[in-house]
């Protein structure tokens, strides 16, 4: 996972355990040396005892494993990388082949994907794959405003990255809540904005180097010209004349946004832009450019006249301007600008990237006018969305009306992780492993649209990707054993497993959260589409329309799931009147008890092929409905699957 | 936990749900309020809505908790650093007062220790606290060269530190394995004997940062004159002669000493001691000196012939010589030099600090001839120990013969951590929760042995080492999700509850580690002293000794025990042949079916009041037996307990 473009299975397996030695044939530099190395190590903690057979292998024995590079890539690895490789096993050998370092990585993901331990060794099938992505730019955009978060948990998600063959961390350094990134040429954006927490340029290097070493562009965002409050805080001459205070730590005082009309605008942002190009070396530079709303532009006379003077009606327009004098700054400095839809007003010069954060429409209303873009709209991870639904959203559906030449102007697509609701605790959780699944849109051939068949591969992945140090299955439990003050809380992972977090504006709605949001309630302790979504789905559905020994199976583990549901009551409701923080839980608490029990008289019916009685599915229905409503920030899965069992039921 | 000295319970409890709010009366310097805003985060993870409080609350307010430092402490802290303090708290308020930082520290540690959510409030109970630590020098060891440790794991090894009152960080630096410190003025030390795997000066001095802001002294240790191959790779000219060729990463080659009659040896020490005195601000300076074999000395003639002439007829000699010789070399540097056991010869100078990993024993020795001295021996993690055991060895048992000046001259004891069967995975689990019964020995009054409260009390304290981010639970359950091939390993867990590592010494002779060894196995996914041995220890003890419904309580919880045994045996022989990591585990997966099948026979003759047949108790003992037998380098805790339940029923 992602599904390579091309797989051919071959007969029977290669076993890593018979003296198995790993080597180059061909040139390969450092930066591969230690992708070997991290491979190596990885294979070794899967299969043990690899490092002990590549370290005893005899100096010219032959390799189980042989690679063959042509040459490193780019010196800075651009949209055009070639990422391409060729991955042959047959149970005699292995051959990895690639153009570059970045494609050899990619081939090291993918065999670490294919081997499992069976018959007691590790074992890979024999296979001839043929891979290459579909889409050049695949992005996960992290936002470390709004939360921030230190550099081992970006170093972390850049790891999974590229387990998940993702190839442009596009990191969010600024905002309005805060300024993340130090500049020593105007040291007050982090001293005045950010409340200690930022990134010392070493840091940004580190991570900038991290990631090419993974084959993992680095793209930063500096927002222009709104969702500037932190720099206004911190240079009030180059802002609009807005009267700040302090950092919007509770994230709703004024917004402010930089002067276009002011000459110091622009000189402070040729030598921003400047000293952030030595940092970060990608050809790209993301301005930001959405949600300008220039209430502060109006309001000050001196901006109103300039825009009367050049004849601009709206602030979109000085909007333009503003980007129009943009761009030869980002050209001096040798970077693209990328920004997001809003940027696309008449006017716009060509050679700017859309982000379209609006959906395909936006993204194709810019093609058709030749711009570039990425899609982002459907992979907002704080949608809480399924990775189902996101999987199947494609950067350009097979029904896309753009004409060939147009839909190449589709880079590809980013997923956003937006930081309101978010810290280090819960970050891989929400992040991973939907991810994967998106991750896999963006690689794998546009005909990949088996929803089945990719689960299946992304429980295997997510195992995968807490092999490299990811906590998504740790940091709820975390949460869960602090929230239970146990540290077996095994009543409150029961709930867990069936609930997920609303979405983000849902929860935004009922609770408004900023910097000084205690993140650690139940919402905070659950994943969005957890497994058993799909468990219980699978197993009404057998239930309902399964025969035999299948069908019983499964009435016999959703039995034992609704029975083990009712057990966790008691505890759970203990829990709930003990702890604040568990104390808006306890209608979920009280309506899971509910449901375990709807759940099991439709199985009792179902097995005594009983009708139940006129009025019984009624007030079943209505107790799901009474599930259904708002409560403690989070959602139950399994509502619509035990409707259907309980419909099934009454027909019956 | 520890305990404090003196703890008086008051009326009620203070709630920290309305407007609640802390401040300072009085001077606090950076340090405190860095210390300050870590115990805030901690609380607001605990209980919630703190931060919300602390900023919502109106100038001026009476805060609810008053903290009251004197002043800072000092600058470099030292072994004679007040840590005392004292904690108010009445169903109103609480008072924290100290002499310095430090003290302060270590009350908000106590004051988060009294924190628990009740009646869906945080709340303390009211209490009058008045606390100092018992011993002076409360250390832990960690050996990062036999596996080397990441600056992240180090100093989250130092946050566990914090919670447990601990007091100094021993960096075991170099060895014959690796040498782990850059050196500017021998940058071929790392160059050539770190295989990579190093810290640059500037993280030193960040740990030693880390460390200070949490009242922790860093104690470096460089070994000299033996466990020094290290060095003598790197600089031949120092050593004795040996002819090495690489880093000992087999630990099984020859090992090196430095040249003891050579003056570059001593030109070395002393510009390297200097170049450290600049990292490590500590007034003590550890220089190893243990298990120096001298036999490359009497190998090298030169050595020989300055033994002769100086009149040495023993290595001893020789290593006293050069000891005297690198007093004077620590002296101008202003570091008192520690050394192991071995370096207590004739002749040694008196200020000489003896840290004991020989026993009770050679620590008195050193006392009684005015040498002072820290206990080790018992609290060597890997012998993989109870809690209970180390928590009961005292460093100076009340039986002790020492006078009471000889008692002042031991300063207290060191937990040790080696590194042979460790890594990152797998350190926390090995270093805690035990460490914190260790930590309260050194911490808490002589009196302090009550068993069942302290396990009572550790059950706690685990929680807060994973809230402030160990992996103690994760890293185990990390590998048994990695051993299983499944998020929820449920089997391999049931079987892990109840197995623990053999000790350091009987892993060593059946599989020798080395930095090849993959440590991966089932004895690196289980912990020493699991509490499921408590358990069920005092269940069989409900069973044969209690009465009415606790007696029944206690058998229906062992029953449901063993039937899970058995039902997690055939997912285990699965596990075992499909997996080469776990394939010397079968025995053990099948002894774990027998062994249930022991216990639910034993209940079910106990339930029916009846006497088993004449031999049934044999049979059940040999079972017991075979299951004692070394196996999979792991070992069952509960054996003496289900035989005294067999012996039980068989004496009915």
């Amino acid at each position: 996972m992602p599904l390579p473009r091309s797989v051919e299975f071959g007969q029977g397996s290669l076993a890593l355990n018979k003296a198995f030695h790993a080597g180059f044939s061909g040139n390969h530099d450092e930066r591969l040396d230690a992708a070997f190395e991290r491979f190596l190590a990885r294979l070794d903690y899967r299969c043990g005892g690899i490092r002990r057979m590549q370290h005893d292998a005899p100096a010219g024995a032959a390799a189980l494993l042989t690679i063959q590079v042509a040459g490193p890539g780019q010196a800075v690895q651009g949209v055009d990388e070639d990422e391409s490789y060729k991955l042959n096993v047959t149970a005699q050998q292995a051959t990895l082949t690639a153009a570059t370092d970045v494609g050899a990585m990619r081939g090291f993901e993918t065999f670490l994907q294919l081997v499992s331990m069976q018959d007691g060794a590790c074992r890979l099938p024999a296979v001839a794959i043929d891979d290459a992505p579909r889409f050049r730019w695949r992005g996960l955009l992290v936002d470390v405003v709004r939360h921030f978060e230190p550099v081992d948990e970006v170093e972390r998600t850049v790891d999974a990255m590229a387990i998940a063959k993702l190839n442009v961390f596009h990191w969010h350094l600024s905002d309005d809540e805060g300024f993340r990134a130090e500049s020593k040429k105007f040291p007050k954006l982090t001293e005045t904005a950010s409340g200690g927490q930022f990134y010392t340029q070493e840091q940004m290097r580190e991570v900038v180097a991290y990631a090419r070493a993974r084959g993992i562009r680095v793209l930063p965002e500096f927002d222009m010209p709104g969702h500037s409050t932190s720099e206004v805080l911190a240079y009030s001459e180059i802002g609009s004349g807005e009267d700040l205070k302090d950092l919007h730590l509770v994230y709703d005082g004024p917004r402010a946004e930089l002067d276009p009309s002011n000459e110091k605008t622009y000189k402070f942002i040729d030598a921003f832009v400047g000293e952030m190009a030595e940092i970060f070396p990608d050809e790209y530079y993301h301005i930001g450019g959405d949600e300008t709303e220039g209430k502060a532009w109006l309001a000050n006379p001196r901006i109103k006249a300039f825009m009367d003077k050049k004849g601009f009606k709206t602030t979109a327009e000085l909007q333009t301007y503003f980007n129009q004098r943009l761009l030869p700054i980002l050209a001096k400095h040798h970077k693209k600008v990328v920004g997001w839809d809003e940027i696309l007003t008449p006017g716009l010069p060509k050679d700017i990237m859309i982000q379209s954060w609006r959906g395909v429409e936006s993204l194709s209303t810019g093609a058709t006018q030749g711009y570039t873009g990425i899609l982002s709209a459907p992979y907002y991870l704080d949608a809480q969305k399924t990775s189902e639904q996101m999987f199947l959203d494609d950067v350009i559906p097979a029904d896309s009306k753009l004409t060939p030449d147009q839909q190449k102007l589709i880079l590809g697509g980013e997923i956003c992780m937006w930081a309101e609701q978010l810290n280090p605790v819960t970050i891989d959780s929400r992040i991973w492993p939907r991810s994967m699944a998106i991750a896999e849109r963006f690689w794998s051939p546009q005909s990949d649209r088996d929803v089945p068949d990719m689960y299946r591969r992304l429980r295997v992945a997510s195992l995968e990707l807490e092999e490299v140090g990811l906590h998504h299955f740790f940091g709820p439990k975390m949460l869960r054993r602090s929230l239970a003050g146990s540290a077996d809380p095994e009543g409150l992972d029961t709930l867990a497993a069936v609930i997920e977090p609303i979405s983000f504006g849902d929860r935004e709605d009922a609770q408004h959260t900023d910097s000084y949001t205690s993140l650690n309630r139940l919402v905070d302790a659950v994943v969005a589409d957890p497994p058993a979504r799909r468990e219980i789905a699978d197993e009404v559905d057998a239930v309902i329309n399964g025969h035999g020994s299948d069908r019983a199976a499964a009435a016999m583990s959703l039995r034992r799931g609704f029975e083990s549901w009712q057990a966790a009551g008691p505890h759970l409701q203990v829990l709930c009147q003990r702890s604040g923080r568990l104390a808006d839980a306890a209608d979920r608490v009280r309506q899971f008890g509910q449901l375990a029990n709807v759940g099991l008289e439709a199985l009792a019916y179902m097995e005594a092929h009983t009708t139940p009685p006129a009025g019984w599915a009624d007030q079943q229905v209505a107790i799901i409905t009474d599930a259904q409503k708002p409560s403690a920030l989070v959602k139950f899965v399994f509502l619509p699957d035990l409707e259907k069992l309980v419909k099934a039921v009454s027909a019956h």
